[in-house]
């Protein structure tokens, strides 16, 4: 039997798979976007050693090291393998390198038909390292056969990797090249978005087989969209995704996440997923208010906060947990991924202010 | 008796005026943000002979110059006087500045309590070249004693200067220093708020009386706020200031524009203006449900419109049309500026095809 089927199963802190049920929690469980990253000492010699970025990702003990480097630290109840939604276009061959101090460039980018017909789904097992990795990492958390805390699996949804894969790079101008594609050339960027589909869903299904016990859809750029652009565009492949994993591995909680798409939370909560993460510039209550009661929600502090001091950090979190019921379908976590300006210090703050 | 209080006295084209009414319309009036601007040949040889940005915005004969270059070209129905937001901050000592190819920068940014506590609301006669830069405006666009379109004055809002004034510049990090002076000394930032909510008071009013016919409040950085901190940090000044422009002024026309705030369509269509503008990322028939049929929208069409072609660009509108009541309190315009990129032949494309 897969761990998918059993996704709790010999794991001592189940707090976070507890939150994708109805019951009511002691308090909510907290994890942190990036909480394996550049704010670590320890983080970065590992890089160090490794070399460079997909070095990292690409070395399953290397992955392990890193993914324990924050338990070790902060009183964190899950762990997320550690990897990059990048590594999909890598493996369609369009030339992925992340050059000293700057951003991912793919050195193919998929700027006209011809290139898109060209493209072809990869085989999942091009990207068996990943799956590696997160053994790797399980095996990593597991000591006399009990795994600590969850782990999850990810993958970046259709449109966000399609936004780097027309665009080749970072942006910013809001992705022009993909939503000029989108918008006069639609049929093309659905086939891009419908080949992201088709490998996004395997490469998922794999980690949940390869041990992960919950996974995650980060859909980064969506909130480039308009609504009407972000139903069309992203949420209606990543409905797919979710639909076909749900029918594959019922047991495996998903959580979805459109950074700046709180115009569709309501749609979000009915687009299949067990949680929604919530971005920074959203507000909770708001968004409990518009997905309803029935999905998790999950996030959504500031990672600004671990760049301001103590008091700010409890007070933010106070006043959060008075306007909102965190111990009923609520994971703690920060709107976006951890910068590396944090302190790893006001990190410890957060956490334990979470707790408390 | 001020042009503020019989703002259509004389003028030949009142169709973005009656807008603001329950009046259906034969056709949406247009008009475009930043409509003078780098992408007209004609706008970089003023450019060119008036010297540094602020030079031409110091010169009123040329500020009426540029505006009347894209009237020159397209069927508009408006136009916005030629001036910057960052007028307000410069009057205020900041010492603003534009490097060629950056973007402004001030160079006594205000990042600490004894700088803010140093701040003073500057009188508004030192404003006064952009009164004067209304008035040329109006004239350059009388003739024979008739105004040919309504001239709009503008001023940034509250938060939005209070952005540039903190961060020293524009920001890739959503205006992290302000955001963190706003999470730690929330009362430093609302001492700013309330120097620029005095300000551009008076300089809206005065931009009235000088002969705009309308006035439009920019929130260009609203959107980086969650609803709870849009509220607090941006709403509550501009509703305040719209109150006493309304008092002093009630015939004058006021559009918002808080770009990137679509959660709060709702809240802004109650704080007292005549209209909200629509950024590009909003959908305007969710921005009509969310508003109500009462208030004006303006916008929202995609400035990346015009780099593409007119067929896409004539598919747009018709789509839009569709799907929206143009003739009915809309003004038909940009969700954001248009870019330096923008083919004058296609700003003329989606002029007519929003008047056809």
């Amino acid at each position: 039997m897969s761990s998918g089927s059993t996704p709790s199963a010999n794991i001592a802190n189940t707090l976070m798979l507890r939150a994708f049920t109805d019951e009511r929690l002691p308090r909510p469980p907290v994890w942190l976007l990036r909480q394996a990253g550049r704010y670590l000492p320890e983080y970065r010699a590992t890089r160090a050693k490794a070399g460079g970025f997909m070095d990292l990702c690409r070395s399953p003990s290397f992955c392990a090291e890193v993914l324990l480097q924050p338990l070790e630290r902060y009183k964190l109840d899950a762990a997320i393998v550690f990897s990059d939604i990048l590594t999909i276009p890598d493996a369609m061959g369009l030339g992925l390198s992340f050059g000293v101090g700057e951003g991912p460039k793919l050195a193919h980018p998929l700027q006209d038909e011809a290139s898109i017909a060209a493209l072809r789904v990869p085989d999942v097992s091009s990207l068996q390292y990943v799956f590696d990795a997160v053994a790797e990492c399980k095996r990593a958390l597991t000591q006399n056969g009990v795994q600590s805390v969850p782990l999850i699996g990810f993958s970046g949804s259709p449109f966000t990797l399609a936004c780097y894969m027309v665009e080749g790079a970072g942006s910013q101008n809001d992705f022009a090249t993909t939503r000029r594609m989108m918008l006069q050339r639609p049929d093309l960027l659905e086939r891009v978005l419908a080949a992201n589909e088709q490998i996004a869903t395997d490469y998922l299904a794999q980690q949940a087989h390869a041990g992960a016990n919950a996974l995650m859809l980060f859909d980064s750029w969506g909130g480039v969209l308009s609504p009407a652009q972000y139903e069309r565009f992203s949420l209606a492949s990543m409905r797919r995704i979710i639909a076909t994993l749900k029918a594959r591995l019922p047991n495996v909680p998903i959580i979805l996440f459109s950074k700046g798409a709180a115009h569709s939370f309501a749609a979000m909560a009915a687009a299949g997923a067990d949680a929604l993460h919530v971005d920074w510039q959203s507000d909770l209550s708001l968004a409990r208010a518009a997905a309803g009661k029935q999905i998790t929600l999950q996030g959504n502090f500031d990672p600004l906060l671990l760049t301001t001091d103590v008091e700010t950090i409890q007070r933010t979190v106070g006043e959060t947990f008075t306007s909102f019921d965190a111990k009923h379908r609520y994971i703690a976590n920060l709107g976006h991924g951890i910068t590396p300006d944090a302190k790893p210090e006001l990190v410890a703050a957060l956490v334990n202010a979470i707790r408390a």
